[in-house]
């Protein structure tokens, strides 16, 4: 039936096959100095959030499975069990940073009252890891929010996917920095610095593999129409409207005119389609049956609901 | 007490103001052929779903209301504003190739045998739009998942969110080529040109912008560390592994010996914490609480559950 | 201490009591004809879908526990429990379509290959019920969306939430004409507008129980601001203008002219904020860092991307 | 092939074409006093929030695009685009409510335990928006849940449709009032009592839309069936039993009786189905394999782990 | 200040170090016989669906960051890193199925009404990862819902996670036998045989481990109040009522009359709380606001809306 | 046609019918001692939260509709409806604790900087529940996310969903053992236990039922493959390996070595899968459009961006 058995080459149908392990040994030691539930809350951002590590894990595996190109599928599977290990790293330094009060809630170790102050003192939700999750990691972020694939972009084409990458290990940096300058604990401060750093390193690695296909821009394969490609539409404007080399210099034309803005395919700018009678007959019921009269002034529920001598005329000046 | 009404510069406490309009024409004018539900069904990606341009929208215009630097505010602002017209000539389309669909079913105009093979025979989910959002362009994506600001990964930094910008458009772009390739409605192909060449012409700008910079990277404020800013860690190793620029060249150490990737900072790669005497006896308490047996073999539920003969030892051979 | 304990009146501090049983016979017959897993999916949307009869008792159960109103509780419990028995019709109607089909998946009764024509020939994700919930009434709608509690705008005001529950009564009312106008099965049929009209006598009861209250409009207690309460500001221009009871007569005052429609409150429209040195300090040293050159026109990653001769001067034409 | 090609009239399948412009200049002024991100949290319920802006011009923006009615199309663009530059109100109150704040985690300004403070102690989860969203606006409530199309109730029946609009803006309306009666901050009470006042207005133009559509109830095409419209079913009895319009009256019949709520058809209260004899084989089969033995006492897990002298006697006496 | 630094004992508070590594060689040799994107589609559920390795993976490497017990660390970590293992099988087969679709719709090799027809006809959603995915294995499910950590049920008490963990392979066992069932490609049902089995195994470990701990009922610390600890409430009455092992013999009180059922704890099944003089005020002032009227019959707004001569009347008949 | 309509016996396609009533008594009578929204937000856990009683309703109800084993059906319909019962239990503690709240915020009893401070200085998300709830108990857990159905793991066979069931118990019941340990209040505490020690008996009952099917392991109908059944993968190594009953004694056999970890089905570990001549042409062409060059070393988008001098050989040493 003229299918051909693909085995000989990776481009060709066959995939470089791939396996997990494990070894109990840190990528880098964590050494936290006391429990700390309101710090292990806003760690969790990089454990269970948006710019985490379980996001950046999935991210680059999902594309390593997909990839044929041997070299990116291998970098992809290197950084993607990176992240992994990463995700461990932070896992244990929430589980450190919660340890103690663990403990003490799991074994009612002190009077309601105490324990109440403990959980609810430590503010930003820190009592969701506590209450529900038991103290051990979840995979929320700091705000109690599950962690969603909706995170990973991922979409199968490596010149956009590998711009995604750079971006995603530019956030995930940020976040690594704000956390370093909230943190006072020299041993989480330790950690999180090297986490932070390997983002860097990451995004270098991802900025060299877009660079290594060319061309890669724009990506895919379809060119863009030269009559848009280059036009620059200054959709606001008024005082502060800026220039700069986004819209200014060779590549650019700048269209300011409103009209020059509207139907810039030339046509009407109007929406039309064709229907066949039965539709066009049942639309025209549809219509007639929904019909808006535009003259007349309805009473309405409203009207109804707002009674006799109603606020409406009242002016809000809020509580005095 | 020491504070300061600011009003003079922008970047002192000071956002430009803005609002929206709407005129009543197109960007772009959209000349559908036929009811298409199904082909509706597929546009909806480019409405609500992740590369879709409500989220682009939303990318841009919340980095524009907490951006400072008048060039990339109104840059931001431009674009947002475009992509919000962008949302309305992708929706229209939606509403185009349903049209005739929605006003059968509104009307009942077949009887319920010939509509409930229309419904279901058109494929890819577009019972979903007919049945619940009646032939409305709902803010789905093409498997009826709703948006979701989880798309949108705005972190408020400049030099972050401009590379998410780049890869957001790379994606969009690339799911437009994709829809192109699917569509022959030559007025629906001609559209979403248009809108496809936009994200190329909005990729640019947003490179400009980052570059306009200087340094942009790494991005934000703290330097990464130099013992692991250039480190490459070979985690994924055997028949397959490859070289690039990604891990070779001047730039970079690669580093593949196991031993060499664990406890990275020269520790002994354990976890560590201090705990107050409490903490400390209110763990030792919970840990032998739930102390596990490691000698003998309980019987289980599963073993009760097995019964005498089960069919533990019977091989798999599926249905024969 | 002050206060003061409350047993005697239920606008003092005292909830009626409540509790729920069960009696074994559906308030409504359920005949049907065969196994259909299609049907059975479209089912789905008043199961587990935003406007099915699940989001309907929450809305209704929720607002009953906080009310103190002794008509209104008893009402919101009244409808509460009887939308909690549609959703046992609605369940056991897709049950009863998906029964046959259940049985044979799970004892695969077929071989595979009829199995999977089976699965996967019903259309609009009747696969997602039978693989993953095993043909048994999950709560999703009809994409296979799980339901959430996001469906549910209950917020705790009753001159608010009476209008939810109209509209609520209303958008169900229409999906159950909808599913009505794609079903043949005669007892399929006649259970669904059972429960449709059902939906009608509770938009009706929650009329009453809105107009009961007077005045209800604006609901709430602060009064609108009568400077802005009855303005109408068209801002959508162009053809199609258009006029009606919504924005003309002697309660409206449209404003047209754009310069009248920013900043209405008379100041500049302009956004500021007071800072304290050290924030402005801060602000400032942020502004410096990120600050964007406004002139030249550096190289870009998509500059090096596009390549020599890159195809960004190719016409887009599609496949040809 | 019986088609007809329709351009005329926008009932026939054309649609007013639109497009969205921005000028800079916000619809309210708006005055901040002072950096508070605690505040700014609970603002974030109406940028991002269900009951938020967002929500609102999505909503009333996705009902136009499928509008055909010229009145009420126009009506749906001016409200939507008014609500979009609401977004803009309110999010630019958040920035500046933010702007100190953001700049000093940026800058990492203060010294980490101070920062640790700060951004703890402002309570209710404005932690999320400086960790995660470096302060800028994000498109979450109050709790940091991001935004979801699941908000949006339309459903493209204009008599559904209204009264879904009429309800949010009530509920928005409400939360408005809410907030300000938790905000000193006098520029941001002015603003939100805009804001407020606009909902009410906006309410009003939703109710005339509705009752310009005559007949609008019940809403859609089919009428209900007379023997089920007009009957109350008290399903909820003893000791809080109450009547009042909405079961009282001309239009009602109240049904008491517990054996007439059940099987109201005047059926059997039964459900059943008709089975292929192959489905029956295959239900017969798994009801045989997964039959459950009625009589007899297994010994079970449970019985297994609760071991001698398991605490299943002692009373629960909480903590002494 | 009274802390003991913790580092000589895992239960002490030193956490057992591990990292991930990868080695390219699968733990199960995969051999697809042909592109399939419609399998793929369904085989999704065991990737990124709620009972997938995935979801199995992350449920058990939570579980082991925060286990103290050396023996249920170690076997958390085992089974999570085979699971991951799994991931990649499961994975790789999506991928294999998917391969020559891919490469289609990238090259958009064919004509597009060839390409719609591929896309659309193979049922099932597997569109979605073709159009927004690429063809690569996106962490949804078959519905093309993301997968969501709402999934993960560890709440950190071993007596209890164990529980889950076992009811999660049972339920993974049962969603590989369903796929098994719709599979003829041999090289894909020798691998889900494979995974299918290993769920299997890993129940049994789980089993063990809960029996391992003495005792493991009721989970937890507290004991069940002996006074409702045994009693059976049959809430559910009328014909068809039975008894069994669940509610029949020694252990079983069954409690029938409704009497019985309410108010168990012998008070008077009312609740109430203390309020403080200004609370009182305040809830009294909110019911005096919103009382509603229970005598007369308001006129409202569907009274409005039915319009004179309104279909009340005219008895449901569905479409003749 | 073949077709045989079934009414006489409900395996064979008819289902036991079942309705719910309600009677205006609690289960258990709440007493509860002062306004407390912060207390009030943790016991949200348990009314909207994935351990709460809405999912355990849920799950059995879904459980009943789909059964046919008369006996489990009754049970599941008898525990389902008493769940519905505990609903309403905690939902009333969440209104009693919540109720002078709510009634000062709708009155704006207090001046702003006053109500400000209660609503933020309750801690843990109380302010969502009143700010977006009105002060009703919203169906959201303790951190304000809204309940999915996503936590209801039911899939339609009995073996699974009993272990299911049995797990979900044991959570429940643990949840609300750590509220007791967070409660002074007498009444909620008492309640509590009840609610508590239920769980315990529902376990009970489930676990009854599991054991009356025999054999019930392992769950549904296919055996496990015995090459893999009985097999222990070592997959984490290194200090701190493990043995117990999981994987040692007489029916276990431990993996150790990595080499038999890999490709355990005795193959190459490789995928592969065949392509017709039109893929395998389309997947080279993909191929070598993004074919990465492995050699040299491209200036990227970071080497630009890094600027001279750019602070990449700068320590990071945190904040001096």
């Amino acid at each position: 039936m003229g299918s051909v058995w693909i085995d000989a080459c990776n481009t060709m149908g066959q995939e470089d096959s791939f396996m997990f392990m494990h070894s109990k040994r840190l990528q880098y030691t964590v050494r936290v100095s006391e429990t700390n539930p309101g710090l292990a809350n806003l760690m969790l951002e990089q454990f269970g959030g948006p710019q985490g590590e379980l996001a950046a894990a999935m991210r680059y595996f999902t594309q390593a499975i997909a990839e044929d190109d041997p070299g990116r599928k291998d970098m992809l599977l290197d950084i993607a069990t990176e992240e992994l290990s990463h995700l461990e790293v932070i896992g244990t330094i929430v589980a450190m940073l919660n340890k103690g009060a663990r403990g003490k809630l799991a074994e009612a170790a002190d009077e309601q009252a105490e324990m109440y102050r403990t959980i609810t003192g430590a503010g930003n939700d820190s009592h969701v890891t506590q209450v529900l999750y038991g103290g051990g990691p979840p995979l929320i972020n700091s705000a109690g929010v599950p962690w969603t694939a909706a995170y990973v972009d991922t979409i199968g084409e490596p010149t956009a996917d590998l711009r995604s990458n750079i971006a995603a290990e530019a956030r995930a940096k940020i976040v690594y920095e704000r956390l370093i300058a909230l943190t006072m604990d020299p041993g989480v401060r330790d950690a999180l610095g090297f986490l932070m750093t390997r983002e860097v390193a990451h995004q270098k690695s991802f900025e060299k593999a877009l660079y290594a296909i060319e061309p890669n821009f724009p990506p895919g394969k379809l060119p863009g129409d030269p009559r848009f490609s280059d036009k620059y539409f200054d959709m606001s404007q008024g005082e502060g409207n800026a220039s700069g080399p986004w819209n200014k210099g060779a590549q650019w034309e700048i269209v300011s005119k409103r009209a020059d803005q509207e139907a810039v395919d030339g046509g009407d700018g109007q929406a039309s389609t064709q229907l066949t009678p039965e539709e066009k007959a049942a639309v025209l019921a549809m219509a007639a049956r929904s019909k808006s009269a535009t003259n007349g002034d309805p009473i309405t529920g409203a009207d109804l609901g707002a009674g006799p001598g109603a606020g409406k005329t009242t002016p809000l000046r809020g509580r005095d």
